[in-house]
């Protein structure tokens, strides 16, 4: 039984690892620092499809096909799957995964749908004899500049605040295996607004749920940013993560040097145009995927905490002049496991 | 730890209970025949907000008021809470809740939200030595047909198959006293598709998950229809409930007699022009938080099984040529614990 530790926190009893996980991105994130770690780069945008809403749904099936494989799983074999997305009613995840008849648990969380199905995902483990579930997510460009911004024929300005969302998905299997990288810790997130209304600065909207969810974390457990080789949020971009870095140091953190963000490092902001960055479910999801999971199983990276973090609007309430509320799950990924932790 | 049996089933080991329950709904589910069980009937449409959102947004927090108003508890009480709607980006769960600061995951199951709900706090409860979780949904009518038909204004004609959006929300608190109604056993949906394409026939989209989910659940259980006292699923109306029992027959078991749909409970269908019945994710909440779930404390139902029902689809993928894929999660509720089981 997990226990929980102060409001937001639960550290984990039993053995909950992370089995495989999957990744597969497009050209734009195949040019990136870390196309060579995807398990595919798909070169069509469309994936074969006819619409970039189908296209999508192709991101997941494909990111956990690609994790089971690795798993030596038929997609059928999981317990159960956690999956959710950015599209209207989540449909990637609903009509990408509907052929595998997995038990399906649909979650929303924004860009935070990542560490939040990890967190349930976790839970579930702990509290039930299941073997392993699934927790997937995506984010595809043109489906998303299309519901949430304007078409792409517009050719709109983008200003500097935002941010490029990335085509890509990420799926991770959890599972009981006595191997890194081992889920430790995880924290529920609260629902943070500080009243920013600009939708081309989502990094400034979530910035104050990663700082609340980090400072709930470090409460809960009594340790310190410098207990951690890399603290990961999902997707700030440039002034989401300075924002962070002001907010935490006003409750007496200091991140720099420990700290890295998805959105700064899935494309070269240099070469590749993205202004503050990179966003979307499918950033965080893929560069874990991807690029820092098999650090942590190789011993490479000893304790991450993986943020991903979330802004919990639609076009309609930004429409009516609301702001943005955002939200951060944690989930703390170790290469060790607890010296008394067992199956 | 909750024993998992078959493939999509399990049974809790713990007392888990539902302490408290919410409702509210609009003028016409006051006018409606289980009027007289909800805790609050709100007869102004918009809910004293300019937008439908905003309306909607105000259900979800008037139901978590009035649980826990009955639980004797603050809403910060609560260890987390899980929330999800129909609107773009849940955004009736994300704005109505935020005021409150309780650890957060969102859910997306369509109308099979406040199943899903309950089927994740138990196991949470199982997993973890939280003390109670809350479990929300709402729907309005305005800002269903706003957002999934036509604006209200193009007076649009509804065919027969047409189910009415119930402008209601339901909130259930789930903790461990030793207090029916009980969680015994939950059952987690599968995605199923059999190719109904039709927006205004929701019912036949859902009928078939609910089936599924049935088969699933009695196999798992080794248990029949006539073992329980009422079957009730969501919101399958007249249209699905009728597929249901043809699905079900084909199966091997008989339904009628046994089974009710909150979409047929929550209107006098002859007097309130409902054509094929209610729907909408505050349909199952609000008829289960008002008159289920105090039949079930009284004794005077046994054992219950609620399956709320969802369809996974969105305008977008309807108009690209789609069909509707749905979804159905079960709780098993009893007026009695296992003998077995303790806090």
């Amino acid at each position: 039984m997990a226990k929980k530790l102060g409001r937001h926190t639960y550290r984990l009893e039993k053995t909950v690892s992370v089995s495989a996980w999957g990744s597969i991105g497009g050209k734009k994130e195949g040019e990136g620092p870390l196309g060579g770690a995807f398990d595919e780069i798909e070169p069509d945008a469309r994936l074969g499809q006819k619409t970039w809403e189908q296209a999508e749904c192709q991101l997941q099936l494909r990111a956990v096909d690609a994790a089971c494989r690795k798993a030596h799983l038929m997609p059928q074999e999981l317990d159960f799957i956690l999956a959710g997305d950015l599209l209207n009613q989540c449909v990637s995840s609903a009509y990408g995964l509907r052929a595998f008849g997995i038990p399906f648990l649909g979650i929303y969380g924004a860009c935070s749908t990542m560490s939040e199905g990890m967190v349930l995902a976790s839970l579930l483990l702990e509290g039930t004899d299941a073997v392993r579930g699934g927790v997937v997510t995506s984010s595809h460009f043109c489906s998303a500049e299309r519901q949430f911004r304007t078409p792409l024929e517009y050719g709109a300005q983008r200003p500097p605040t935002s941010q490029w969302t990335a085509t890509a998905a990420g799926c991770a299997i959890l599972g009981r295996q006595e191997r890194p990288p081992y889920v430790r810790t995880v924290t529920i997130g609260t629902i943070e607004d500080k009243g920013i209304t600009d939708a081309a600065n989502m990094g400034a909207a979530m910035a104050p749920a990663a700082a609340a969810t980090l400072a709930h974390f470090f409460e809960d457990t009594g340790t310190r940013p410098e207990d951690y080789d890399l603290i990961l949020t999902g997707d700030l971009g440039q002034v989401g993560r300075d924002l962070l870095y002001q907010l935490a140091a006003e409750q007496g953190y200091r991140l720099e040097g420990l700290h890295q963000d998805c959105g700064l490092l899935l494309y070269d902001r240099q070469r590749q145009d993205v202004h503050a960055g990179a966003s979307g479910c499918g950033c965080s999801a893929s560069v874990l995927c991807s690029s820092i999971l098999p650090r942590i199983a190789s011993g490479a990276l000893g304790q991450v905490l993986f943020l991903a973090t979330g802004a919990l609007m639609s076009t309609t309430m930004l429409q009516q002049g609301e702001s943005i509320p955002g939200i951060a799950h944690l989930v703390h990924l170790s290469s060790r496991n607890h010296p008394e932790r067992r199956c």
